[in-house]
């Protein structure tokens, strides 16, 4: 038995693959990590072979990630629970809606010593309404303690090695190093904080405020407008952790997690997109996703409706009214010609 | 005599028209101001008139803010001691360079009891080297307070009454609520802070930072690493600001006249857009300034030339690897490919 640790990576999308690269070298030459990574494929056949195969034969996610080569200590394993039993480190990066399914699957079949880190964007909806954290799920489900992973790192480029930081969330200091170590590369620079809760909300709230930046662009208001409504937006995020899940630092927020993933959301995001075409086209977001988004859905708009309820829930829906606004433009309970309106005498200016 | 406060606007530039427009306004309506301001003019002949005149005929600047008209009660005056006497508040929005000048034609010739307020972006070059804040030298010379009002608000846009949030920084509280008044409208909100310092420092630093933003839009570095650049950026206006200009709140940075009036500047400003030019086409800046700017000078680079004054005087420059990077790029000590080589093992990152 070795006591080196072992990863396993969760998933073998476009971002999965992407840190699949980094964590694969990071592997195969610190000493302290199990040189073999497993990657948990969903099975699928490519031209009548298993994708599996090709991975761990051609070192080529061909379906997420054409064009890049894996590192070839990174194996590919069709069998969630093949792939999990012997890690000590689980990094879960799958489309958040298979987690509980992934979580039922994977009870008392993980090391009872493992550590979970998410690098999931997005959350959940609570039973009953309101949002539910996808680290705090694999917590309830699983037993373990999960950090998170979020920032400014579109995977593509990630997967080009282009420089780019991210921010892990880790509440427990004893796994702050390891979690550095097993991601760091010399153009993926980490920066580790404690706020995971923080960390996480972030990368899905962000959403919302692009699609506000996205109805500014549509209705031609310039750049001191877009400005404004991503400030606005930062500062209802700032708020929106404080009143939900306390305690975080104002500074989290300066993280890649915050103000840069904020950024370039609202500047090149997809959110932002169909958010100016809904202005321009007066056609719903459903259709646009349609249209625009090849089947995939937008993930500022059904945010903007949990956080919603849970705004509604507490009778905050007026300390917020940015968020509130994005909400009810986007399902045709206010016109988007009234979002200025809306947060002319906002809070942050009282 | 009246008790009214009077209100001087000293510049009448496109930024100067604009905020006249709503100063102008909001004197001619909210009861404690004296219902006329006067706006001083750097006496010019267009069209063989006289710009004062056609001002105050046509009630518009067509010179720098054509196409707009300024209330009836802005009345400029071509003598700077003329406009100044009575003003109880004076808005100083001319080019930095002037304020010297203007400032000794001042002394002993206004209100001894007047109060300055500065919207002049950048600052000034000590003598033997750094930087001189406006506002510092305004209280300097004429040996009143000077407050400051920092955003995003490109001119033009606020002269258009798009919406805009803007920052005023001012250390006293007793003008923080007159101040407030006389600037805010509808469509311009102001958040006043007593960080009067960091307000006015980041109005210059963003440049240098948009700077940045612009070598990596020249080199096709994609928006993980410009998010990484801007967040960079940001965190060394913070440092910068703490070591020289301490006791500032890290909430400051996160008001229009931080993060806001940064993303603006390095999307659309136009140090991004000459230092982009800057790497695809190698010429110098000298000359980009020649043929992009009109004559107009950029202001990162000489910025970065004076903060790099400061921060080599203290053995700071590898604290503050970014701006120190930008420095040596736009003075050829450094290549802009190896920008990214410089922050990589940013102190943000340890």
């Amino acid at each position: 038995m070795s006591d080196k640790i072992s990863v396993c990576i969760v998933g073998s999308g476009n971002w999965g693959s992407a840190i699949a690269k980094i964590v694969g070298v990071n592997c195969a030459t610190l000493p302290q990590f199990e040189k073999c990574v497993t990657m948990y494929v969903y099975e699928e056949m490519i031209d009548g072979k298993k994708l599996t195969e090709i991975i761990n034969t051609t070192h080529e996610n061909v379906k997420y990630l054409p064009g890049h080569k894996l590192p070839e200590n990174v194996v590919a394993v069709p069998d969630l629970i093949d792939a999990c039993k012997n890690a000590d480190i689980l990094i879960f990066v799958v489309p958040h809606q298979f987690i509980p399914n992934f979580c039922k699957t994977l009870l008392g079949k993980i090391k009872p010593n493992a550590v979970a880190i998410s690098l999931i964007k997005g959350f959940d909806k609570a039973e009953g309404g309101g949002i539910d954290l996808i680290s705090h799920i694999i917590t309830r489900h699983l037993k373990i303690p999960c950090s998170v992973l979020m920032g400014a790192n579109l995977a593509n480029e990630v997967a080009q090695g282009n420089f780019c930081e991210t921010t892990i969330g880790c509440q427990d200091i004893k796994y702050a190093k390891t979690l550095r170590d097993l991601f760091q590369s010399q153009n993926f620079r980490v920066v580790v904080v404690d706020d995971s809760d923080a960390v996480e909300v972030c990368g899905a709230l962000k959403n919302i405020v692009a699609t506000g930046a996205g109805f500014v662009d549509g209705l031609g208001l310039g750049d001191n407008t877009k400005a404004a409504v991503i400030r606005l937006g930062l500062m209802e995020m700032v708020r929106f952790v404080d009143v939900f899940y306390p305690g975080s630092k104002l500074s989290t927020f300066f993280e890649s997690c915050g103000v840069a993933d904020l950024i370039t959301t609202c500047y090149g995001g997809r959110n932002r997109r169909v958010a100016e075409a809904f202005v321009k086209t007066g056609k719903t977001i459903a259709e646009l996703e349609t249209e625009m988004l090849n089947g995939q859905k937008l993930q500022g708009p059904p945010t903007a409706e949990e956080v919603n309820y849970m705004l509604k829930n507490k009778g905050l829906e007026d300390k917020f009214p940015l968020f509130t606004a994005i909400h009810k433009i986007c399902t045709n309970q206010l016109k988007v010609q009234d979002l200025i309106d809306c947060i002319r005498n906002h809070p942050e200016h009282m």
